[in-house]
């Protein structure tokens, strides 16, 4: 059934696949006389790109949205905001190879099971290419939320972790290194070993921090639509994602409560933050931050054993050209996802007081 | 804005305060013709309920569900199924000491700022004890699922971790100690440090694990409701959780491609299962498992620095009757959410192909 | 699947059939700080309870409301509002007659049809004894929406109808007489109607009339949720409805556009109002108003040929207690599902420019 | 908020305004498997679209639907179904005469007072050209539903009715005639009328019909979504619609129970069908049968005193191309309209029952 659209009250639907003619979607809810900077979308788009640096797919993808409905003189009419990014790059002939085959830990196989028919033109849709369109979208969303920081980074590319709290972090430092790491020796390490695995024709995963600042008191929608909840799907949704922790996370879980409480200031503020910003699925007007997890790319360029439709077992030959590590990328994705909650929640929260 | 429903073909609406007259909800949704074992319903219910054992809270709260609605001759009739829990143990006088306090790293502060007004009984719509609704939900959504067997059990408590996969597990021994973790002697290490917890005035976080077995393939409606997006989402809605990971996780980050990759056996199964029974959002046959991560509890038996509405510092005393684990109690509702999403997914499911 | 919710913002959950336990619902996601007047609450209940004047049926309900949850020292919380009417009446051996037979123009063979299974109690869940709680909430609602009035009415029965339009309306006399038409000669010729056909063992239809005044402008969603569109759900989703109009409605078609053109003052209001208060589907700040048709109630004391669950042709008996006429009783329930679109589009509305 | 959405399983989202650069939609929950005749697709869009005959709109719209996505050999995939059509006719200047002065009757007036801002080309996001997506959707729609037979037709233009009921009519006679209408005498005078309303330069309304036929049994879900509570807000939520009434509609309030009632033959149908296929909000196998009432178009080719966005009276001359009567285009998007609500019950319906 239908499940490609995220939000209530601001909400983005998506379609589209990686080699069809076009991949878009449909942003309704955005509230009316926004003033549209569209040279920033486009840039936010540009953050996702393939072919942006060495470490990532060399693909080739102008990745250019058109916007074709809601926006008027330049600003938004609160009327349903469609938008296309064209395929430039469908050469499905690339994918002959695997029409017949399930690729190990891709989609594939689950997608053919559950619809009885099968794209194989790439991951069809289940290709991390569709996130470009939350990214439009997501570029859009940070528009609306002025004066809301919201900033995401690599903090681990496989065993390589930044070493920091978010609070010791240069965040100017994150766009000067093709990572995304705001540390900048770090980001070094993270750059070689990322080279280093792609000539082994492998891949690693890694993780993603986001911090949001300047997020008013009183976001999220006890007791299901928590906005932490809402924030967890929204990064689960996300291609290659295995796992989401906020605040003190996984790591809270060996604390005690003596040393786990955040005590409070005079003025309502904490003088920790391991809840992250929420307390009762509702800002707390601290920083939110979080962790998103990356598993490796399935795709590797070495030859795999797998099976085909008729279950008989094949060859895969590693070949195409895909990312290394996903990290680098994805960066923007969840930016963008968790620009989409936080507006959505902003609206959600204009209801509940008389 | 509305908040307090989870599902879409099989939806659990709650409502309910810790002390108010009753808690209770309506299950809409629910497929017509099936028999219900009351007995088993109630006997989860017990497995959440306080007093249960020595390690958890002893307020006393008998938990009796009453069904109103949505069954006849014991059967359910397609129509909503209406239910409430009485609140036996609803002194408001206990919480006097709080009316004016806001105790740190709870909802008292958030429920505030978002509302304007604050129901200082307990921790009023904030507190667990709406996860009685969910264990009657999700109890009821089991006996939906014949065939499908979802098993939940503590996996760490503070720095005692389980040190065995889930395979190597007996889940007949979860039951057989108030900790619920199958493994005899971890158990019986945690249930000492919970003790010793508690004799500080203490409280400790820890882990819940949970298997699905079973599960057909197909279930996820990608690209924004893949299945462990929704899973994720239900765990994240419940108190005191502070993070989700499916299959290999967040140590997945870690792993390369090549290692990573699940490679398929002949009849479509998979040799490993790092993906946890998930790909690209739809389940493909494998087992399901994951992990939730629950904080310290937050009220301890400590006295602590904190603020009243005026801002003003102010000491609160560590009283009353609380968990210091809240991981045992957890485990049958991290198993009713999972049971919940499992359900929804099944009947939507059902429409993916002509 | 879950239909028995309404609203998005502002969402009504409802349960209960006519001869089980209790009725009830889930008032989700209404502001914080609204003073309740429970009076006022049981007052609307009373305008739809069963024996209220001697052209209803004489069914013994007291039709009380009790609160479960969301209000604290008499004012809205902001957390879920559950409540309860218990079923005094629910005499299942009155039913017998028909466990086994299916009661034309009644829900009984499609229920059965669609479910598998019948609670043959009375109309179980297709029963209008459901509405009750529609109107709880609907009170509710009305005491958010304060200064905006709405008023409905009998405006026909049978062929016997009000001749003025409702300007020319006294709406004081709508709660002088049992028939709840506001204009008292009209009233008295309905009333005389009623009984006649009650002595006939017969039933007859008619029309509601609702007004809705101080509305403010600008609610409404299109495309598809248009303010219309919703109101016309919400009074078709009523039993024994079969048509909506507003505005000019359907006499409005045989009209030229020169003749029903609103034209507008300079202050934006209009001379006319054929419009009925909405233009593209957003309010415009004139009065809203519109026609609600209800069939005759099929439940008829004479005899009549029907058939069993086996196909067999059986004579089914009339007799019970019920309603000659459905309209004076269903005036109450027509306000109450208006109130609920109109705090729902309040709502919806504060988020329509930033 | 968010409201150009429409269907829960199989859902329309919608874009585009009259003179932007294109409108659009995406349909999501389509099943996987379906084979797809596209040059279906495009006749239904061409009988919506303008200058199709004498009697309609002279506008030049080729009207060609682009598909985008979710679409492979032919075959749907079970993915959302990306759409455009582009805009050919977009001369924003044609409107420039009326920037700023609101049409009466039009939306131009609450779109400013509920967004702040006016997309003034055309009548923006609330022009009926929206409606062509629905058409693209609907088309799709009517495919999935192979057997079940929705006929819609001009049933009265102005004064001009169809006297005889739906079953005395031959539907062959529809697309013979550019009214639509299936009788062939009646049709001509409706023509006739049409022509001179045109040559007065005025509008004239008309009312729909539609019939459903071979419907399966149990479709519905009470107690909110009644199938005809959703048809009746499909109905509604097209442009220049008044009333929506099924079955014996507002006739039926003039009757007694004793002949309203549709007493059942042996197999479960009905001798009688004043219910119109539905009851309790369930269907029940018989045809559904509905009238939907059209106004007459609010732009006339006469000059109208208005005023515009300083408060201001001026006279609007009355010019461009437009519909006469809008009713003759209109059956393509009631056929479409009712197409999406029975595919969203169907699928829904799949869950009733385990």
């Amino acid at each position: 059934m239908a499940g490609n659209s995220f939000g209530k009250l601001f909400r983005l639907t998506t379609f589209g696949e990686s080699h069809g003619q076009a991949i878009g979607g449909v942003i309704d809810g955005c509230p009316a006389g926004l003033k549209l900077d569209l040279e920033k979308i486009q840039n936010e788009l540009n953050r996702r790109r393939p072919g942006q640096s060495a470490i990532v797919t060399q693909r080739k993808e102008p990745d250019t949205v058109e916007f074709l409905s809601g926006v008027f003189e330049e600003q938004t009419t609160g009327t349903p905001i469609g938008f296309v990014i064209k395929n430039a790059n469908q050469k499905s002939k690339d994918y002959s190879h695997i029409k017949d085959t399930y690729r190990p830990s891709h989609a594939d196989y689950t997608y053919t099971e559950k619809y009885g028919v099968r794209d194989y033109r790439g991951g069809g849709r289940s290709s991390a290419r569709e996130t470009a369109c939350r990214v439009v979208a997501g570029a859009l969303a940070k528009q609306v939320l002025s004066g809301i920081e919201i900033t995401a980074y690599t903090a681990s590319v496989g065993e390589i972790e930044l070493q920091k709290s978010y609070k010791e972090l240069d965040f100017k430092v994150i766009e000067t290194n093709p990572v995304r790491c705001p540390d900048a020796a770090t980001a070094e390490k993270m750059e070689s070993y990322i080279k280093e695995i792609r000539a082994e024709g492998d891949t690693v995963g890694g993780t993603v921090q986001c911090v949001i600042k300047n997020v008013p008191k009183g976001l999220g929608e006890p007791v299901f639509d928590k906005l932490h909840a809402e924030l967890g799907k929204a990064m689960l949704s996300i291609n290659a994602v295995k796992g989401f922790e906020y605040g003190s996370g996984f790591e809270g879980t060996k604390m005690k409560g003596s040393q786990h409480n955040d005590l409070f200031n005079n003025d309502g503020s904490t003088k920790t933050n391991l809840s992250g910003g929420i307390q009762g699925g509702i800002s707390n007007g601290m920083d939110i931050y979080f962790n998103v997890a990356f598993k490796p790319v399935a795709t590797i360029m070495q030859n795999q054993e797998t099976i085909n439709a008729q279950g008989e077992s094949v060859e895969m030959q590693g070949k195409g050209r895909h990312d290394p590590c996903v990290v680098p990328r994805a960066v923007p994705i969840v930016e963008a996802m968790a620009a989409l909650v936080i507006v959505d929640y902003l609206l959600q929260n204009k209801t509940s007081k008389l």
